[in-house]
């Protein structure tokens, strides 16, 4: 079966700092057509720091739309133009203060696939060395290290709420081997 | 450190079917402001069903902000005032034709906690009984089936895309003997 849907309109809704909103009209494989709400966004890269004693370094950071915290691997939104590895290194060196020459590519996600376009890039990070912190002006953050059968146990109890860190953590303890 | 960031002034820029966008003013922790683009969603819930002879079903759907099929488990938006074990029983029969009495929760998750309030809810199915397919009509779907080798191939691959199957599959493999 051909599953596409052939947008036939587009109403432009918003443009943002960060994200536009428009509407589509799309036929659908049966011919009738439907409205899809779209959200663009630029991307994001997500790397997950391990350290020589391996500890994962999380940052926790208020999150406006879960109106909490959250525990999440540092992460941030892609530049127009840049590329998503020198993103990841950016964003490392920036929420962290470390550097990482080499980033192991471990998934790329749609975290809300039904409604936004936005694709996060998720990396490795280890043999890090020290660079320079240098948060955004509205970026407020705590740093915080955790061994890895920390780590298991807060997967286990289901303390992580953000897509992207659950993946990370999930593929690190399963491929734990790999990378020692 | 608090991180809290408190609103100070909320305007509704769309209200459609499926999200609603509106732009807070928020004040930081050290007391300057910013601007904060919310998408609202009403939650959603997914669910990872494995049949008696171990074999994932999964759902093939054209995601029209990724511009082509994505493989995923089965899911579907929160009714108004929807209990979400519900919605997960639901959704699964609409899609898969399948009924499961117990569910799991495997995870809680932020897809797009930058921007989106989006909480997935996923679950694990197994004893499935037969019950009665019924897709919505703007939905079409074909169902996939793997067993957990190939799963496990394809997660290696990063053959997935979507961040609640990546977690609910990484899941299954992390927690196999569990459920055997």
């Amino acid at each position: 079966m051909n599953l596409n849907e052939k947008t036939i309109h587009t109403e432009s809704i918003y443009k943002g700092a960060i994200i536009d909103l428009e509407v589509h009209d799309v036929e659908l494989p049966d011919g009738t057509t439907s409205k899809r709400e779209l959200v663009f966004h630029n991307g994001a890269v997500a790397v997950c720091p391990v350290t020589a004693d391996n500890k994962v370094i999380l940052v926790k950071q208020f999150r406006k739309p879960a109106e909490k915290p959250l525990l999440e691997i540092p992460a941030g939104k892609l530049e127009k133009g840049e590329a998503r590895i020198s993103a990841a290194k950016r964003e490392l060196e920036e929420e962290t203060g470390y550097i990482a020459d080499d980033l192991d590519l471990i998934a790329e996600m749609y975290g809300s696939p039904g409604f936004s376009n936005e694709k996060i890039s998720i990396y490795l990070a280890n043999e890090l060395k020290s660079g320079q912190m240098n948060l955004d002006d509205d970026e407020f953050i705590e740093l915080e290290y955790y061994d890895l059968n920390e780590i298991e146990k807060m997967l286990k109890n289901q303390y992580f709420e953000d897509a992207k860190t659950i993946i990370a953590l999930q593929h690190l303890i399963l491929n734990y081997n790999d990378y020692n």
